[in-house]
């Protein structure tokens, strides 16, 4: 009788395991989003099916920003920027007189950000540059393990989205190699990629700068140069996925008119193929912002995968949960 | 008594299974190199030990001309360039008076080479851009199935050599991931890496012309551009292995000065690691070349190689066979 007991748990066990295991997207409600995803899984691994797609070919993108982390108010490299100008102050007394970087040492970001792009771009090199990758690499490594999002207080590694974190975990369990195609700085996202997103740093394409090898001692080094190599947003997307990667990707996610290029080259491949947008929509548990955003902002390509039939995620009907809890981490 | 004849056959089936399992490498004499290579995998795969390496860190690059593949008399790419203008010419009547095109169309490959990098690039841009990644795709795949080698007749996809093909697979079988670093084209060995070597085009890194998105009737494409993108050859393959790869390779093979850099940078990095330099010694099977070639040449790297104990495959010694056995394949 005892054993026949322990014999029944075991097998609820193994069913509760199986019903487990049966969702691999738990934080997803149960509307079309989710339904699309799995749908086109099962439809491109099983076997002998029309669309079966070999294992070696099941390659997927995501754009970092906005779809697999939060990017507001600003992106959070930009952040990163702020603090290194503010740590590499001392070093540069001109910085006080000296526009953007004055602003930024007065606090004042939105004055330092007037300057668009190019302000930006400026800030980047005299952060980015003049050390040694491995130098850099522990910077970044130091900053982001305790620099903290200034709304929600929680590190910014915490600002993942958990569905998103799923859908990763989903495709690689499936055969998929899952590839990060960010505008972000490609050396900024490498050294925590892997553990928050388990990413390896070989699978990340982003923008990056120039660097050079040099003997110094009598030990190699890659010296950062203050010159950009290559900017990985819009057009550039695909034009990085060729370069990095050297086949085309048969799913895409995004959730801007940066990413806009990477669907529509993803889209373009022959066999099944999946698109997907992050629409953010959900004012409450993180953001809401689209068309009028100057961070992320989704116009022609909300308009692009209306007409063309891709999944758009509207985070506040499709996603039980944003962020993971953190008790559970 | 049958059955016990039975059992022994399959006992002895099974040794005679570890027993080969147990050389990974069959084409390899028992000589230094060849005990280099297993000693390393044994410390860095071996749980627990001092120079034990996570699987995600088992990185290992290697050149692809004379260190993969032969590369004499030309390199393998070179003659896929004289092809192409050959092919192009009808398009192109000013290449009949235009050098080093009209050497080319006249079967003087001598005097087309004679000005050097220089016009190798030129004819390299002449015959490299101005189609879509695809169509060059199929342009290489087309070429490579058919063209041979004009000493030995071989297709130049069976000039690869034998003993290397064995690093590779033991290596993979060991948890490593295997990279091409090559000064040649990243898109003139993709198409054919996979299937020959069992690398895929993600992890290829070469040389490159840029690329453009366009739309072209409503379809996506890119466009090979005639401008250079990257040289990944000396100092640039260190600069390469960080912008695709992103962490420091544990183990390099080449055969050249080109591939100095790329040894001192995979050298330098902390724990175990392994350099290996194939030198071409053997005439009668192969080639033998070294200090003096003006393709692969070997000088600098050979003596830095003596100088910091690297593994120095001498082909005439070291490899019981070069090409693999046509009548097997």
């Amino acid at each position: 009788m005892k054993r026949l007991l322990i014999k029944s748990l075991f097998a609820l066990l193994l069913f509760a395991n199986a019903a487990f295991a049966a969702d691999p997207l738990p934080s997803w409600n149960d509307t079309t989003p989710k339904k699309a995803i799995v749908a086109f899984v099962e439809h491109v691994t099983r076997q002998g099916a029309p669309d079966f797609v070999p294992v070696a070919e099941r390659i997927a993108v995501f754009d970092n920003d906005g779809c697999l982390w939060a990017e507001q108010p600003m992106y959070f490299q930009a952040f990163f920027i702020f603090d290194r100008i503010k740590q590499l102050a001392p070093q540069h007394p001109e910085w006080k007189t000296k526009e953007p970087f004055a602003s930024v040492l007065k606090g004042d970001i939105k004055s330092a950000l007037a300057g668009g792009e190019h302000a930006l771009i400026e800030m980047g090199m005299a952060t980015h540059a003049g050390t040694t990758t491995e130098e850099f690499e522990k910077i970044v490594t130091d900053w982001i393990t305790t620099a903290k999002h200034p709304k929600t207080g929680r590190l910014f590694t915490k600002m993942v989205f958990q569905p998103m974190l799923e859908v990763l975990s989903y495709l690689r369990a499936n055969g998929f190699k899952t590839f990060i195609v960010s505008g972000g700085g490609i050396e900024f996202m490498r050294p925590w990629a892997e553990r928050v997103y388990g990413i390896p740093p070989e699978q990340i394409i982003g923008s990056s700068i120039k660097t050079k090898f040099e003997m110094r001692d009598g030990q190699p080094v890659l010296v950062r140069l203050p010159e950009i190599n290559f900017i990985d947003d819009k057009a550039g997307k695909p034009v990085g996925i060729q370069m990095h990667i050297g086949r085309r990707p048969i799913a895409a996610f995004g959730n801007s008119d940066g990413d806009l290029q990477m669907l529509q080259w993803t889209a373009a491949g022959k066999g099944a193929r999946f698109c997907l947008y992050v629409h953010h929509t959900d004012a409450k548990r993180e953001f809401a912002y689209d068309r009028k955003s100057s961070i992320g902002r989704l116009d022609k390509g909300l308009d692009e995968a209306q007409a063309k039939g891709w999944t758009v995620v509207d985070i506040k009907k499709d996603w039980k949960r944003v962020f993971p809890n953190l008790k559970n981490k």
